[in-house]
Parts: C-alpha cells; sequence; structure tokens
C-alpha cells in the first residue's frame, strides 16, 4: 500500500513552525504578514521543485497543478490555509497546506498514473484575525461575500485587506479562481481542534459536513447605582439577570439533543466598576447541531425565555445563522474507502468549526479529513497533532485523491 | 427660626453646575481640572465677598474661614469636595461646599453672633477619576495615604497627581492643613446617593456613620477550546463557573441580615470571544454592613466556597477591606437637635458609600448630614436633589454649627 513519507512530513511541519514561530512553540502568521509570505514563498519553492505550475488569482490564493495524463479533464483540488490566530498552533490550516504538497510530491516522486491535473492550494485569510471575516477568500470565490466590502476590510492599525493583497505580491488573474469548470472536486485535510477523535480512540475522522448554527446576542436591562446605597430590595442589577439568563439557556438546552454545543463566550457588564450596580450586560450565546430541527428547538428557547428575570428586562437580537453544510456524498465515499483501504479505526462526524470547504461545498463536490487533535487544544500554543496521525490523515487524502481520479467527473 | 436663603442657593446650584457641564445636565469635573479650577476660584471669590480669609494646604485643600468672636477657640468646618466622575450630577460633594458657602454667608449677613471661628472646606479630589485612589487628600491628611505614593498617581493620559497640585495653583503650607488643634469639629453634608429617604419619605438623613466593607476578586479557572468542537460534557466553562458562584453568594448572603449589601460589579472573561469557551473569568464582589459581625459571616461564606464549581477551580482573593466608622456621639446629637428644631422628618442610618468624613473621623469631632436623592440616583446625570431638600439639609448644617459653637471643645 502506498504511503507518504513520514520524514518528509516532519520537515515540513517544522519548516513552516518557523514563519512566526512564538516562543512558547506555536505561531503567529496573520493572512499576507511578511511571515505568511515567508510560508507562502516556501510553498511555491518546494511545490517548484516537483514540477509544479503556480498561478494565483485574485484573492491573491495560490494554485500548485501537476498535470494529468488525459487532457481537458478538471483538476482535483486539495487546500487548506497559511495564516493563524494569535499564538496559534502548528497544525490548524497549515497541515491540510503541508498534506496536499507531500500528496503532490508522493505522486511525483513515485510517478504514480494519475489521469487528471493535481493542484495543492492555499486560501488567503481563512482565520479572518487581522481582515474580518473569516474564510475571507473562499466566501468571496463562492459568492457569500461582496468583495468591494471585503477589500475594504481593516485591520487594527487601519490597514485594509485591499492594500495587504495588492503589496503582497500575490494578487493574479480573476480567470484563476477555483471553479465548477476547471476543477473536479476539492478536499481539504485538518485537524479536528475537538477531543472526540483522541477520546473514543479514532484514528481518522471521516467528516460528512458542517453544523449549522446561530449567533445571538442577549441584553439585560437593569438600573446602574452605588454598590454601597442601594438597598438589595430596590435594585435591578444587569448581571444578576445576565446569570439567569445563561443558567436559564444552559437548562433548558441541557434538555436536548446530547450533541447540541451552546456557549456564551463573551460577556460586557456596563459600566464595569467595582462599586457600581450594573445596569447593563450584554452577552454572546451561539449554538451549533447538525439537525436544523435541533436549531429550532434553540431558536424557540432563546425566543421563548422570560421577558423579565430579577426585575430587568431581557431582550435578545440574533446576529447570524449559518444552515448545515453537507459534504458530497462521492467525496466521503472516497475518503470512507481511502481510510478503509489503509484499516485505519474512523468516525463519521460533522465539523462543529467553520472551514473554507463548507463554502466550496456549495461550488464544487467537496470533502474533508480530520486527524485527532491532543486533548481537543486549537487556536492556541498547546495545538499538537502527532507526527503518526498527520501520516495517517495525509495517506487517507493521497489515497481519496486516487479514488476520485478514477472518475470523469463527479 | 433662622433659615438659609433658598434663592442664592438655587444661584450656587446653577452657578456651579456650568463648571464642567454636560449637554445632558450633569457635570464632568475632574479634580484640578480646568473645571474644577473655575469651581475653586469662584468658591474663593464669594467667600472673599462675605469676608473670609482663605488660605490652601499643601494638598491644594482650600479654607475660607470667618473669624468668631473668641481669640484661641478652635474652627468649626463644613466641607465636601467640588471633583465629579465623568458624567456626574450637580449634588454629589458640590451640595456640601454650597451648603458651607451658604451657611457662612447667612452667618455674616445675618450678623449672627459665634465664639468659634468658622471655615468651609473643599477637600481636593474626592472622587479619585483621575488620580486614584478616591479620597486621596483626606486619606493623607489623616495618615491613611503615603503623600509620595498619591503624589505619583498618574491619570490614564500621564500626567501624575503632583503635576497636576502644582499646576493648580492652589498649593499652600502644609501647616494649614486641617488639624485637631486649630479644628474642633467637621460636619460634611452630602446627597444620601440611594433611594432610602426619598422612600420612607423623610426629609433628612442623620448619619451614624459608614459601613464597614469588604472587596474580594474571585476567579473561576476552566479550560478554554472552540465553542464548535467541544462537546458539552468535555467542558470546564469558566463563565458557567461564575454564574453558579455569583447566585452562590447571592443565595448565601440573602439569608444574612436585610441591609446587608451586595455587588459583582465588574467581570472580565477570557479570551472573550463569541466562538471560545471561556478559560478564565474574574469578577468583583463588594459587600457591606455596619456590623462587623455580619461582615464576618460574609467573609466565612465568600471564603468557604466550594473549590470547585462546574468543574472548574473557583479561587479568592480579599483586595481590601473597611472598617465601619462611627461618627462622634455628640456631634450626632448637634444635628439631631437642629433636624428637631426645624421639626423635619429624619432618618437615623449609615452611610453605604465612602466619603472624606470617614477619614476625618479618626482625627476630630465628625459628623454628616444627608438630604435625598431622586429615585437614588448618584454618579450619573440624573442625579438630583430638590431645592427644597437642599435648602432643609443647608438649615440643619447651619443649627448644627451653631450649636456646635456653643460648646468649648468636644
Amino acid at each position: 500500500m502506498i504511503t507518504c513519507n513520514k520524514n518528509r512530513i516532519q520537515n515540513k511541519i517544522e519548516t513552516f513552525a518557523k514563519f512566526g514561530g512564538t516562543d512558547k512553540g506555536g505561531i503567529t502568521r496573520f493572512a499576507l504578514s511578511k511571515e505568511d509570505l515567508q510560508a507562502r514563498d516556501e510553498f511555491a519553492r518546494r511545490m517548484k521543485n516537483v514540477g509544479a505550475n503556480i498561478v494565483t488569482d485574485d484573492m491573491a490564493n495560490v494554485y500548485a497543478t501537476i498535470p494529468g495524463s488525459e487532457k481537458g479533464l478538471p483538476s482535483i483540488v486539495m487546500a487548506s490555509h497559511t495564516d493563524s490566530v494569535k499564538n496559534g498552533g502548528n497544525y490548524d490550516g497549515i497541515l491540510g497546506v503541508i498534506g496536499a504538497m507531500e500528496v503532490l510530491e508522493t505522486i511525483v516522486n513515485n510517478k504514480i498514473p494519475h489521469r487528471h491535473s493535481i493542484t495543492a492550494m492555499i486560501w488567503t485569510n481563512e482565520e479572518g484575525s487581522l481582515y474580518p471575516p473569516a474564510m475571507t477568500s473562499s466566501g468571496v470565490i463562492c459568492g457569500k461575500f461582496d468583495k468591494a466590502e471585503v477589500l475594504a476590510s481593516k485591520s487594527p492599525d487601519g490597514k485594509t485587506f485591499g492594500e495587504a493583497l495588492l503589496e503582497s505580491g500575490y494578487v493574479g488573474d480573476e480567470a484563476n479562481r477555483l471553479n465548477p469548470r476547471d476543477y473536479m472536486a476539492m478536499l481539504e485535510l485538518h485537524i479536528e481542534q475537538g477531543p472526540v477523535l483522541e477520546a473514543e480512540n479514532k484514528q481518522i475522522g471521516v467528516v460528512e459536513g458542517v453544523v449549522g448554527m446561530v449567533n445571538y446576542r442577549i441584553k439585560t436591562h437593569g438600573q446602574t447605582g452605588h454598590a454601597g446605597t442601594v438597598p438589595m430590595s430596590f435594585r435591578r442589577d444587569a448581571l444578576l439577570a445576565a446569570t439567569s439568563a445563561i443558567r436559564y439557556f444552559h437548562d433548558e438546552f441541557g434538555k436536548l439533543e446530547r450533541d447540541l454545543v451552546y456557549t456564551t463566550g463573551e460577556i460586557f457588564c456596563h459600566p464595569c466598576i467595582h462599586t457600581c450596580i450594573p445596569g447593563f450586560v450584554d452577552f454572546s450565546l451561539d449554538a451549533r447541531h447538525k439537525d436544523p430541527s435541533v436549531i429550532k428547538q434553540v431558536v424557540d428557547i432563546i425566543e421563548g425565555i422570560p421577558k423579565e428575570l430579577d426585575k430587568c428586562k431581557v431582550s435578545y437580537e440574533m446576529r447570524w445563522k449559518r444552515n448545515t453544510v453537507s459534504f458530497n456524498e462521492e467525496i466521503i465515499n472516497c475518503i470512507q474507502k481511502s481510510v478503509d483501504a489503509y484499516g485505519y479505526t474512523y468516525k463519521r462526524m460533522y465539523s462543529g468549526a467553520g472551514h473554507d470547504a463548507q463554502y466550496v461545498a456549495e461550488m464544487l463536490p467537496t470533502g474533508m479529513v480530520f486527524v485527532p487533535s491532543k486533548r481537543g487544544h486549537s487556536h492556541c500554543e498547546l495545538e499538537h497533532t502527532p507526527l503518526e496521525d498527520c501520516w495517517r490523515g495525509i495517506n487517507v487524502l493521497l489515497l481519496a485523491v486516487l479514488e476520485i481520479d478514477q472518475k470523469d467527473r463527479i
């Protein structure tokens, strides 16, 4: 059974870890930063070395393609991202790029026959750390975001994404964009970013889609006052009401499906002075599940919250909503065949996190492969996936590409 | 019965409301700001006009004194502050200064005989809005704070309190400080800053002291993670634990004395991203009561909190503690006599808020008079005390000073 080269993978992980490497072993590599351009240059250098043709599109996405044996067939693309969050880890995104490179190298070095062209690709600004929103370029190319709006997105120091693109030297022709005529399918290898594969002792996640979500802002409206002078019976404490609301959601959501996840990650208290009774509190509420009927139940609970808690008015506002994305059945089958061929243990699962693949899924047959994240750590310097797990994931990617290569079209 | 002049009081309220006046009818008048110096200049101008002698001390506190008929007797001082919080109101602090001015004017204009000198005084930087801590100058003069440390206190734009003092032109001789040899007693008229007098339909608060307090920082230690990828059963959500802790304190404190007050006014969630499970939360906990045994029960509850809530470690740290301050019995009796003479309705009460008077109480016989705050609003632009209530409070101040004047020493 053909496999990729473990030493070569390790070398790539170590090499890319230097571009934006932090003291604590993580990376800070914002999209189109100096460090990101170093990573892109390294990608291009290595891909040229295996004979790939490099092009970029108008969003600075990079495509490294080796030709197939049959003319006129669309290309099979493997893609992920090189950018990171602040003090992120060495696997989120970059592992998918390393995997794509390694598959191309393995195919070239082992002279594995393939009919379709095969492309290793970098998506620009998946994290959106400096220039929101996340998944900027897949969003633009797949028609989710308006390009002009995205170009105007500003980093905290005032630079626009458009300016950063121009300065990068990586802007190419819009005609080079990923598209359903020239490309047949996209695969994305990624770390799970959660603890489930490790806990269940599975080597591979065969990803069936990305869960749907709702994001609300909940507000409690009380009356600020002096912490020393207002007797308890007179108070309308917005933070006390917020704790009641958070508990209420926690208890009610706890009655729904066991795999529903819900999070209050942000809370702001006003005026936020230790000698003042909080007069106004707002907090986020994020809930995710693959089944739209469960999300509907979540929405009913949120919008059915008592209008008053602890003598404070409670209001809510839906900030956004994402429908569940299901990946292509044939692609999932190719990934499953590949996993079975190696005899790896696996779990069929949905991604709880967003990925470029979810936007691409609306344009091209798309699928994802997950590998375990140690203790579920992600978006932090502790992020780790053992080399053996990376290697298995890249092997699955390799065979899945060759499976897809058997088909003319999906 | 002698009373002060309501029109003159209204004129003073309106005049001082201009120094730092905001669009919404409040004031922002930070200590030693241009606006505060305008207020001090106006105070000095008006006091000179009634024949008072003006001196300042090394903390820029201002003393306007009219001489008494008997030489060698200590002075009776009435004091409060001219500075405000950001977007504060027209009564906190300044009403006590206006009251002191009005009492001097009434005594001079009506040629009311008095044995002791009588002083109207401004304390510098009671609020500590730009230069913490609050009650800076009474704290220094009464030996609570180290002067050198206080001078080094910096405003958000980097200026030190020491620099602001020098620039003010109001720095005088340290020998001019309030002291127990040259001064006999201090009275402070202040708004209640709470809703009790209004709710109980009382015209005057006869203040017996300032409640003791403890201030804690409570921390919950969980594990951050991705809001989409970590199943609920794996989570250690520090914000969920914080809501449990806040509820726990609320329920336990609710079993103690009815007039105990307790407040969580600040809460910070880390990393505070709507797609991240909070890994660490810290919040403030302020509790106040006049009875030290109740504060002891509060401390026992705080320090007895379960070491773990919602799978998160819980820790606490006492930030500071203030013992209950009791005002001088003879001074309280003089205030009570004054209230009774006018036949005003009153309530004997403790102040829940801190005041310069609490530090002075350890140096001189001290007392306070409260007037009602509309709906308990304070430290905001809605702060309001009707003219009639201000007038009654100033009348009480006048007669209390004349009561004290009957005594040689307290």
